[in-house]
């Protein structure tokens, strides 16, 4: 017998598996549980279904790499996006923050990360062939680097902006390469700065 | 298109089933579902089935209210617990916390809520009767009444007290009513408080 979970193996078992979610210990996971069986049993059971139609349907866009249901997003198939511009941001939710901003309507590439020694993400961990690729196919000729302003975030930044130059001018490709302006707060994680100042923050690339 | 499920109605979906959560606001959600969907398929299907198998088979004790997944739960059915103490707590997670302090052996009975009259929750959505006849049956000589020391809690503990012990005298039945002893900080959740202090407060309840 599991003290948190009472008598109730299934009980305890909910508690753990709660605590899969990023910023939960172990007593929001109990309260989390306690809640959905005492309270609400209808949103357990659409938080229940919700899982398993995610797990079977969602994935990433083979050209972008962020969430989508289909083999190409709807931000990659829409013929009315700028395909001269390329945005590369760390991660989904990111994107999404800059689309939120209604300041960008060129194309996107999603790293799912950023270079970090310190958890062992290496160049080989981002797909960075892919992205090369892509940014000097010809068709683009700006790169937008909107990677986080962190340390980890810059040295990103950094690094893929000098490979993609290197590649466009073997290829002999005009291609500018810029980043988001300062105005986004140093040490900021992207996804919580106000639209605002993303917004701004891509007026002022540089 | 939901902006911050992209272009995917189920990840849409799913971001607003983790808002039924306790705690999870719209960011967070976010947060957890793309962690779940780009970092961890095992821990959601855990998440998913787990929620099942709860729902199929957790359900309150007949007797004492907790959660159980038999008719009786194994405190209210475990022949070594004093039956002449009875321990009335407001939820399942306060049960656990004295559980834990390992300092009581009798029974419990679990309110599910306490008298709240601006949350509309009056003493019929208690199942007091049920309560003040366990509390009478001749059986229980002493009432520990462990509710939070909050407002609500306090004015759940005086109402209850006194029904007791009303009726224990209309029975002519000898029966100790006492309360948790201050040593639980005034308008602190039971939850929360540190084991050795609801410890200590067991052994000087007055
Ligand atoms: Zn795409
Ligand atoms: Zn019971």
């Amino acid at each position: 017998m599991k003290a948190d979970g009472l008598s109730s193996p299934a009980l305890s078992a909910l508690i753990e598996a709660l605590r899969a979610l990023p910023g939960v210990g172990p007593k929001s996971a109990q309260r989390m549980a306690h809640h959905l069986l005492q309270h609400d049993h209808d949103g357990a059971e659409r938080l229940a279904r919700s899982l398993d139609t995610a797990l079977a349907t969602v994935r990433h866009c083979a050209l972008c790499h962020t969430f989508t249901e289909d083999e190409i997003c709807e931000t990659c198939a829409a013929p009315d996006r700028d395909r001269s511009q390329l945005c590369i941001v760390e991660s989904p939710a990111d994107q999404s923050a800059i689309e939120q901003t209604r300041s960008y309507k060129g194309q996107y590439f999603v790293l799912l990360g950023r270079l970090s020694p310190l958890d062992g993400i290496g160049p080989n961990d981002l797909q960075l062939a892919q992205l090369i690729e892509r940014a000097t196919d010809g068709e683009v000729k700006e790169v937008v680097i909107a990677t986080s302003f962190t340390n980890e975030g810059e040295a990103t930044a950094h690094y893929i902006g000098a490979l993609i130059k290197a590649r466009a001018k073997d290829k002999g490709i005009e291609l500018k390469v810029s980043r988001l302006a300062r105005g986004v707060p140093v040490g900021a994680e992207l996804e919580y700065v106000d639209l605002g100042t993303i917004a701004q923050a891509l007026v002022d690339r540089r």
